[in-house]
Order: structure tokens, then sequence, then C-alpha cells
């Protein structure tokens, strides 16, 4: 059977069958619709190119969907969205894709929006010489607002989870060798490929969050996520809130098999992909929440300072005279 | 003076310099916020994508960035927004791109907000190979609905403005001769240019609408923008509201000096990127509206039918059998 591609079935047709993947199956009009109340509402756009974020030889289209709602919410809820409203997507498309591939990215994307909360709510579909998913998506702001310029001096430092898997996962996905020297343990293996393709969020993080403040006044929390990788989410928070992190390299959680070596180091830092978020808190409230929730690590600290990023001894400082992955 | 490439400024001091072209020159955070009260929100999106939408050789980089914006509060107009809140932007751009081309393209942006109304929120800027804009826009519906299935049998068909003049625009840009056996008016060429490069909007329509209604129940109108032509402007409420479209030939507006002849109608009809709007009304409202506002035109009605679009005398309907442009 002839694959069916968007050329055939022309633009029309493609925006009605994508109607079956928003709710009501609303027709389409020139614009979405969402109800407001007296609130502060969160909008982050993100866009995954191909060849640049995504092959086909790596990630499924359904993976593909589901990741570019997942890059989307973790900036939402690391600016402290207590509840998704949903998303407006832009497809830039060659004519020759398959409509079957089309058909996938918005079931995986589907699946995202289930589990993390929110709709498909509208969106257009241009011809383009390569594949872009970009998308804008919209979050009700809660009580805590959390933005890179809150941090200060004197904080802790948390991540909620292990970073470098997802690009492990990413090496082992394009048949990269990642270390000449190291066989890596199968589980492990396994373990990255899940989190380079179907990465997953930590819905309950804000809840915990409001459950150990114990001083009700303090609204503003320094976060942000580790799209772009753990060293560049320290570098962001360091530069907006004008203070020095200071990471103790023995306390980062780690997989009880990822190898030890400069290269693993390298891929800890500024592999990517990962979506934890990186915040800090005030040192009580920091311990209360790591007791709450085990998958919350202190990994540092901030000081006065230049906006920089230093190793608690300092023996591991030549990491960060590395460049870190530049798309431009 | 060797040209600023984005490859020589980096990610990061790119978006620092996109900055400034932001209220209170707002540092990059993840998401852009906005406060809303209990209102409904229109939310659009619509991409410009090199070599399908536009190129360097039509169109400078400040006009791109007017036009960009202008496709998209038109969509918001035709919706009904009273208010334009602001946009969101997302670039894909070749490493190679100069830094002025991007300062060109922002600065035409805030020239058409600063119109229209709405400030820049934020956006993402990713690498690709090649130049797209996609932008999402968001405005506050006002008091009347407009919308494609809301047209009725028996109504007025109404438009704006003139079509055609935006493709005459494009066809003189590009140096394509538009028809061998005519010379066309010089002030027709002129004005042709500047419908294409620096399309306006008609920010009174709304206030006039209400201005002239006199049944206060009545709060949804049939009505699209023609950024794709008249014909599929029609073809788009003839379908949502599943009426017929019957079209007056002889009450198309058109420019004194718009040559005749098959191959000028279908420039009028299939052109597209005039951003006029195209709407229906109840006869009474219709002849009020009329007279307030001169540049708005009688050109047709819709009837019981077929969703489909016919001519009055029935002569010109071979138009029709031509297929309108498509992308994909």
């Amino acid at each position: 059977m002839r694959k069916e591609l968007l050329e055939d079935i022309g633009e029309k047709e493609l925006i009605n069958r994508l109607g079956k993947f928003m709710p009501n199956n609303q027709a389409s009009d020139d614009c979405a619709l969402i109800k407001t109340k007296n609130e502060k509402l969160l909008i982050n756009n993100d866009s995954l190119v191909e060849n640049v974020h995504f092959n086909d030889l790596t990630i499924s289209p359904q993976d593909l969907g589901w990741k570019a709602v997942i890059s989307n919410i973790s900036d939402l809820l690391s600016s402290g969205s207590y509840k998704n409203i949903g998303i407006i997507i832009s497809l830039i498309l060659p004519a020759k894709t398959e409509w079957k591939w089309v058909e996938e990215v918005y079931k995986g994307m589907n699946k995202a929006l289930k589990k993390y909360g929110g709709v498909i709510l509208g969106g257009d579909c241009s011809l383009g010489k390569e594949k872009i998913i970009s998308i804008t998506a919209l979050g009700i702001q809660g009580e805590l607002e959390l933005q890179r310029n809150a941090s200060k001096p004197g904080e802790i430092i948390l991540t909620t989870g292990i970073h470098g898997l997802s690009k492990l996962g990413f090496m082992v996905q394009s048949k990269l060798n990642s270390d000449n020297y190291v066989s890596i343990n199968k589980r492990l293996v396994k373990k990255s490929i899940e989190h380079f393709c179907r990465p997953r969020l930590c819905p309950n993080f804000l809840k915990n969050l409001l459950k150990t403040r114990s001083n009700k006044t303090v609204k503003r929390i320094g976060c942000t996520d580790s799209s772009d990788g753990l060293f560049q989410a320290l570098q962001d928070l360091a530069i907006a809130s004008n203070c020095k992190a200071i990471i103790n390299y023995e306390k980062l959680p780690k997989d009880k098999n990822w190898p030890k070596g400069d290269k693993w180091d390298e891929y800890y830092f500024f592999g990517g992909e990962d979506y934890e978020l990186v915040f800090s808190l005030p040192k009580n409230w920091a311990m209360k929440l790591i007791k709450l929730d085990k998958n919350i690590n202190e990994i540092g600290y901030f000081s006065k300072g230049e906006p920089l990023i230093e190793f608690k001894d300092g023996k591991k400082n030549k990491l960060f005279k590395k460049t870190p992955f530049k798309h431009f």
C-alpha cells in the first residue's frame, strides 16, 4: 500500500484530521479561545527542529510528540504553574511527510497532556524543508513564583533528580560509542533510553514545596529546569540572581552504575534534556523538602561573588572550562 | 567590516539583545507572564517560512516583521479581539543569519504592535536550515464573537476592502510579468507594493459593528480574514456555516485602474495576503455599516444550499473551477 503523504491529503483535510485530537473535535477557526479568571498566566514557547533536536533514527514520532510537550510543560512547572491549560502547536513539515508520522506525534502529545494536564487548543501547519514542532504552552501561576533571578547567597542548591541519562540514551540510540574504555551496565542503558525518549516530570514538586514552607511570606524561589543541561541551569540561576554557585561533586545524585571519568562528568553537566528542576531554598526549608521527597538532592549552595560555578574542593573546576554545547 | 552573524554572537547574547525590544527590557526567563481578569482569551498562531511565504528579494526584514505581526493580529481581529495583549515569537534561523536581519525584523514587529496594540511577551530561538518566524498572538474577546460558523442564509456578504493588490505587489517585487498584454498603471504598482510589504488593518471595524447594531442580543457574526485569498475566505465561511455564497461580480470593490481579464480575476480571488475581513450580516445592519464606513462593501449574500461559491449571473463560475493555491 502506498504511504499517505501530506501532499496527497492537502492542508484543509490535514487540519480536519487533527481536529479529532482536540476536545469536542472542534472545527478549525482563526483563533483558539480560553476562559480566564483573575489570575496570572504563564506562557512558554519551545521548538524542536529536525536534525538539530531530533531525527527519525533516534526517536519514534510518538515519543517525539511526548517529548515536545514535556519540554514545554517542564518550563511551565519550573516557573510555578500549578495547572496547565493547554498548547498551541505550530508544525512545519515537508510535503513528503507521511500522515502516519503526524498522527503518531499528536498521539504522543495527547498522552503527555493526559498525564500532566492540558489539552490541544489549536495550531497551524505550514510547508517547510525540515520538520519543526513549535509549541506554545499556557499554564496558571500558583502561589509560588519560580524565577531564575530569585536565588540568594546562603541558599542550598537542589535538584529533583539524576542528570546525564538522557544524553547517554541519545548516544545509545544514535549508535555512538559513549566511551571506548567502559562497558555500560544493561539496566542503565535501558533506563537511559527511557529518559531520552519518554522523559518524566515531577508533578508533586509545587505541592511539596508548599507543604514544607514554614514562612508563608516567601513567595519567590530561584528555579529553572535542566533542559539545556545542569551546567546551563546553574549558570542561568547564577547570572540572573547575581551570585556564585558552589557545587559539592560528592553529593551529585548519580545512577549506581554511572561510570567514572571526565567523559561521564561531561555527559552529566552538559548533556541536557533531563528536564529535572534545579532550584535553591533557605537551609531549613531545603532539609524539610529533602526529608519529604526522596528524589530531591542537595548539590551545593549559593554564595556572594561573581556569577559563575565552582566545585567545593576546586579539584574538578577544569570541567567548567569546557564550552557547553551551543546550537549557534 | 565583517557582517555580524548569529554564530558569532551565540544564543545567550542573541536573547539578551532581543530583550531590548520587550517592555522593561525584561531578562529572559523560562516563561512570559500576563495578568488576566474574568474574560475570554483569543489565541492565534501563524508561521512564515522562507521561500514558501517570503524571500529576501521581495521583502525587507523590517517589512517582514511588520507583516508577520499583521497576519496574526488580522486573525485576532477577525475573531473579535477588542484588545491585543501581545505576541510570543519563535524564530528558527540558520547560523549564518546576520544579527542585523533579526534586529530589523524585531523593529518591524514593534512598529506594527505600536500601531495596532500589544507587546512582545517572549520567545525562543533555534537553529534551522531555513528562516522561520512563528508567532503566537493573544487578544481579549470583545462583546461580539466573530466565527466562521456563524453566517446564516439571507445574510449580506461584506468585505472591508480591495483584494488582489498584495498579489500584484508580490509579482512586481519578484519581477514576474503579471500580464504580457497589459501595461499597469504606475500608481497601482506603488499601491500594490505597499499592500504587499506593509499591509494595514481596520482597527475601527469592531467599534463600527457595535455602533450600527440595533439588536443587542445578536452576539455571533460569521467572519474570517482573506489572508489565504478571498475565495478561501468565502469557502471557509460557506463550509463552516453550511450555506451557499452568491457573489455579485459587479459589486466587487476594485482599484480604479485594476485591469480586466481572467488573470486579474484570479489574482483578485486567489491572491491572498490582503488581510481584509470577509463577513456577513443581516441586511439592515449591513446597510447601516456600509453607510458609516465607506471602505466596507456588499459583495453578495448567503443562501440555503450546498456549501460552495457561485456568481449571481453564473457567467464567471468557471473561475471557481480553478484549484486555489495549495502549500501542500
